[in-house]
């Protein structure tokens, strides 16, 4: 198994079809995927403007709950991963499903439950992890510093096991097999390239 | 033949090594290129910040040559353009050269005049079309307007016979025919694939 490193933020529909799509090419491919997290609030957030990734001011794992729509659902995130790898992904594919195709609020406990539920997780392990709050904060700090290290600034970006990394964003759901790997092969062949390709972007 | 617009800055070493990629695998694919042009200095320029791109206060083509480090080299593209569209590209592949690989002043008339000289240009016609600045100022003029209406935000940006468009950007020049066409097929497949690809972008 090779590993594939996935940046999410539970806000960003492309991560949402980043992970269905990594999900369902990873049995094809035997990738193992390790969900970390970016925070496009912290990201895009107007004190951090001009500052380097990794020195902001604003901390998405500092601010109070209430401040942030992303913050609460990034706790659970790392509260779902205390139950493992294969889980968190379970969790974090449910909680991307409940959020965009099916637009429920993320600042709503009920939703993180729901996700828990559909994921097959220990519900009395996940709050009982989401409520040691200190230990989850420090988590997410972690793998925001991390992301920083890395120069993440988008999601989804994925860390292929060749170390190449990049941002990948598509708007149409790509979740049939043979086309999924067709998608991800096109992806990988981008990255893999002898010309080093940078950047292939469109036009907004 | 089928047309390929590009749209070029000639201070940027991704647009350089970008047309001498299309200028390779043209006549192997069948396409004809359609040089246009793109102003990183007016799309990047803090007077500009948060402005539709169709609608700047700082154009490029309206400054004075001497606060510009491009606005010379734009006037001397429009200059070639008035000999025909190959005549152009050759010219706008010999002062890509001059500039990048051989370092030569994009400020110096004497680089356009050797441009001139190695893409066989007319010089004396030339000379005079470039002297007619008003009128290739308002050619200028025209060209950042259709790269705005567009959407193009950095350079070199493509657009293919289907009409998609794309910022294409690699940091190994290939121009060796077989990994070139290859290349290029890799940057259309990504624009035609059916997942509707926005962005592949690795961190900085």
């Amino acid at each position: 198994m090779q590993t594939v490193a996935v940046y999410l933020d539970y806000l960003c529909p492309f991560a949402w079809r980043g992970l269905e799509l990594a999900h369902v090419v990873a049995p094809h491919l035997g990738l193992d995927l390790d969900l970390r997290h970016y925070s496009l609030e912290q990201g895009n957030h107007p004190e951090n403007a001009g500052l380097p990734r990794h020195a902001p001011v604003w901390k998405l794992a500092e601010q109070p709950l209430e401040s942030s729509r992303s913050l609460r659902a990034f706790l659970a995130s790392h509260a779902a991963r205390q139950q493992g790898r294969a889980a968190h992904l379970r969790f974090a594919l449910e909680l991307f499903r409940l959020h965009h195709p099916e637009k429920r609020d993320l600042g709503n406990d009920e939703t993180f439950v729901d996700a828990v539920s559909r994921a097959v997780l220990d519900l009395e392990r996940f709050m009982a992890d989401l409520e040691d709050e200190e230990a989850r904060r420090h988590e997410l700090a972690r793998d925001l510093e991390a992301a920083a290290e890395l120069g993440v600034f988008g999601t989804p970006t994925f860390v292929l096991p060749s170390g190449d990394a990049a941002c990948f964003r598509f708007t149409q759901l790509t979740t049939e097999p043979e086309l999924a790997v067709h998608l991800w092969e096109l992806f990988t062949a981008v990255l893999h390239n002898g010309a080093h390709i940078e950047t292939i972007k469109r036009p907004p």
